[in-house]
């Protein structure tokens, strides 16, 4: 990209071009879909048999990624708004909050996806020396559902670690660093 | 920083001056104690007494917090040395490579913090729709290790956090955009 078709820069200003625009919409709408599908299937996720009952509301960890994925998917859509509504060019200061917002909702993403893995996974296995049996041999749809939102949240995270890639991206290299 | 007192930047390598030098090295070599002092916590942590006996071995958790903070601590020492060391100017290779570095090393080190924080918290309180009881009463000492190492792995997070911003910074902010 060399000087001249550079987009004109303005100290306090960017211009996003068309594609770029888009391109960051459209992932920020399918991180918003994945973050909804996750939230869903975990929030639909309980089970009552002969061996008792057990909703994701009595999992702390469970909890948690709920409340990851419903923060994501109304951050994602705002975010994807902001970058196709907000007038051209796009100021430095909002150039900037995306920037941070972008890398707390991914660490606040990756570490749901991490805790709630962690439970399945206990779950699935549980742990002899510290007594706790597995728990998906009584409530192995309960399990199953659970491991598919966790599936979801970590694309999730994988999407936001590029977005955050990006938007670092375009505040450094177009902004004066300050 | 006005143009004229800004480091000449050659196109293709980087000059930093030697208090940016010394400021990074220092925050890397403060992450590798305290991913040190985490690690030889948890692996020094175990117990045995009339309830029986549990390792940090025993728990998954506890071994990818123990694997993270060893890669986190290499990862540490080599790159507080590549910054002190490498002769001026650094190249953009470098400094591309630095920044990938220390993003995937926050991601590990955070995941690894989340997963074990999870289990703690179980350990403590247990889950009782899950049938899985508290572990601390009998285990109370093993408990409290597993804590204090969990807290050391999140301060490393969070100084990775900053690393990775001074670094997508230095990348973005000194070279061309590709």
């Amino acid at each position: 990209m060399d000087k001249t078709d550079q987009t004109a820069i303005d100290e306090s200003a960017l211009v996003l071009n068309r594609t770029e625009k888009s391109a960051e919409a459209v992932l920020r709408v399918a991180s918003m879909a994945l973050s909804i599908t996750g939230l869903v299937i975990m929030i639909k996720n309980s089970i009552s048999n002969e061996f008792g009952s057990v909703s994701y509301s009595n999992i702390g960890a469970f909890m948690y990624l709920v409340s990851a994925n419903g923060v994501c998917a109304a951050y994602s859509l705002l975010s994807a708004l902001a970058i196709l509504a907000l007038p051209c060019p796009i100021s430095k200061v909002q150039v900037r909050t995306l920037f941070l917002l972008d890398q707390v909702v991914t660490y606040v993403v990756l570490a749901a996806g991490a805790v709630s893995a962690e439970t399945v996974y206990l779950a699935y296995y549980g742990n002899i020396p510290i007594t706790w049996s597995s728990a998906c041999d009584s409530y192995g749809s309960f399990c199953h559902n659970a491991l598919i939102s966790v599936v979801f949240t970590f694309v999730v995270s994988l999407l936001y670690m590029l977005l955050s890639l990006i938007s670092s991206y375009r505040l450094f290299t177009r902004f004066e660093a300050p």
